[in-house]
């Protein structure tokens, strides 16, 4: 364990989930990294891997945007979606990432000089470097091909037989090396099986979460996705989480008790509905995580992210614990 | 005239000529303003003004990059051209000044964001922020639209009535102020009709450089351009300008005397000729102006930069009347 005075934090995601941890995190004096899965593959970003042969960069622009010290307007720049034409739905910060793949030969020169652009505070890293697809074999022999479709997907709660990354890729080094010297390592929120799992299919990702000995957090979801973890309690994504992970190696789980709105589980109701805890045990940490939604925003968001976890209030919970290694 | 010990330095035009003028003039201690032309609408640039409408990104991307002293990677980053795709043809520094301007609601702020990013040594000013068209009527009454369709013209030279803006747009006020304050006003090297003209026919442009105590020197081109300049000699270019300005404001005339390789001025042959001199004044300056081309570069290059400048002898020869003012 890293005994110096700065604590190392590592969170591990992709999407939103990996967003709001860091933009909350990044307040604090931490050694801060992010690892990303790279399975994405919808959007702008599977545009342009399909034309460009690029890595994806969507995931790991939102990192960079979450722990940037950058004015407001390169923010804003990084997430401006062009309206029309050829570039239609492109983010600007993913054709910036893209660019920078092509110019330096190297998704990761990439992200590190995209990371100076944007001065961050922290690193962020690709989980692997290797160009893979998402799949998954449903109970009912049905494949699904890429992490979009499997987003899509509203039979995943039928069971699947597996899911896997084509080829099965080598890990980023630097992954090991952060998973091992870090103090706490964070996991979730996010999407189940399209943002957390893709990161535990490469290839020694959880022996070192095994090995290490940094403190383990599950952050838990606050909705479940219909179709995908309909009906999931806690116990329930822990257990998916175990079976890649080999062990339950989780110290802390962070469990929101805040309720939302009621008009806005209803509005919600056909994305999904609130997870329940189911369960009882000394790891559990119970706190209002709610993130406000005011009249404003509420019109510009999607459904999806009406309900959402606040960046500061995760950041303090995470912190106390950060305060007891 | 502007007294102070650094001298402030206007260059106008559009395009490469701008780029190897600014380039070289960096490396000194000056006031440097670039005022560029905001007639373009081929390539990259033409796309992203149809399809976005937003204002003509190319020549404003050359200058900026001209005057940048950020690393060779960002320099090149700014040129790099996508391939494939949607997104093929578009350099990604047009795209950066495209979504700057939707992100700020503004070109202007754009190009001054866009230089903060490159850490640009200088100003670069459009000369003005109203969308514009280029148009010329031909002696044969036919119309050409756009700064594209004129300089692919082959009939130029065969005489046209009137070019102008469409509609008739008013100056940037800066660029009045740049020219009332200069000590040295640069005009040229550059295409007569797509890149130096269309400034001038900007309200007020041609009344500032009549007015202003500023030295003027004109860079003539290597070049002709077959169809558009052929056969010009020094004072075809010279009455060309006049024409517009409506006096001869020039204090020097800058004038190659180093003549290219036999087999690059027979390579360019279908692309135009040697630009001869014809005139005998107190204001010619000749001097080795040209540009060195290696082996290695010959085969990168299009014809029409084979034979180009040398961005340093030009600064050179500039810095020379500089210090005379």
């Amino acid at each position: 364990m890293n005994r110096a005075s700065v604590k190392k934090v590592v969170v591990i995601g992709g999407g939103t989930g990996n967003f709001v941890i860091l933009k909350g995190l990044k307040r604090y004096p931490l050694d801060l990294t992010a690892i990303v899965s790279m399975a994405d593959d919808g959007g702008s970003t599977g545009i342009l891997r399909d034309e460009l042969g690029v890595l994806p960069p969507g995931d790991v622009r939102q990192c960079l945007v979450a722990l940037s010290n950058s004015s407001r307007l390169m923010r804003s720049l990084m997430n401006y979606r062009f309206e029309n034409g050829g570039l239609g739905g492109h983010s600007f910060g993913n054709l910036l990432l893209s660019a920078l793949e092509k110019v330096t030969g190297s998704f990761e020169k990439a992200v590190e000089e995209a990371g100076k652009i944007l001065y961050i505070n922290g690193k962020v890293i690709p989980v692997t470097t290797h160009q893979v697809r998402l799949k998954m074999v449903l109970n009912n022999r049905k494949i699904l091909e890429g992490e979009k479709e499997i987003y899509l997907s509203q039979e995943i709660d039928q069971g699947y037989k597996t899911i896997y990354l084509e080829p099965f890729p080598k890990v980023n080094p630097r992954v090991i090396e952060e998973i091992q010297n870090a103090d706490l390592i964070v996991i979730g929120p996010g999407g189940l099986h399209t943002s957390l799992i893709p990161n535990l299919l490469v290839e020694g990702v959880c022996e070192a979460l095994i090995n290490t000995d940094a403190k383990k957090v599950y952050v838990v979801n606050l909705m479940n996705r219909r179709g995908q973890t309909t009906g999931f309690k806690t116990s329930h994504y822990i257990k998916e989480l175990v079976r890649f992970i080999g062990r339950d190696i989780f110290d802390h789980i962070l469990i929101n008790v805040q309720k939302p709105a009621e008009e806005l589980i209803e509005f919600y109701a056909e994305e999904g509905e609130l997870v329940e805890n189911d369960l009882d045990d000394e790891r559990l940490i119970f706190a209002d995580l709610l993130g406000r939604v005011n009249q404003e925003t509420r019109h510009d968001l999607l459904k999806r992210n009406l309900i959402r976890h606040d960046s500061k209030k995760l950041a303090q919970e995470l912190m106390n614990i950060v305060d007891h290694i």
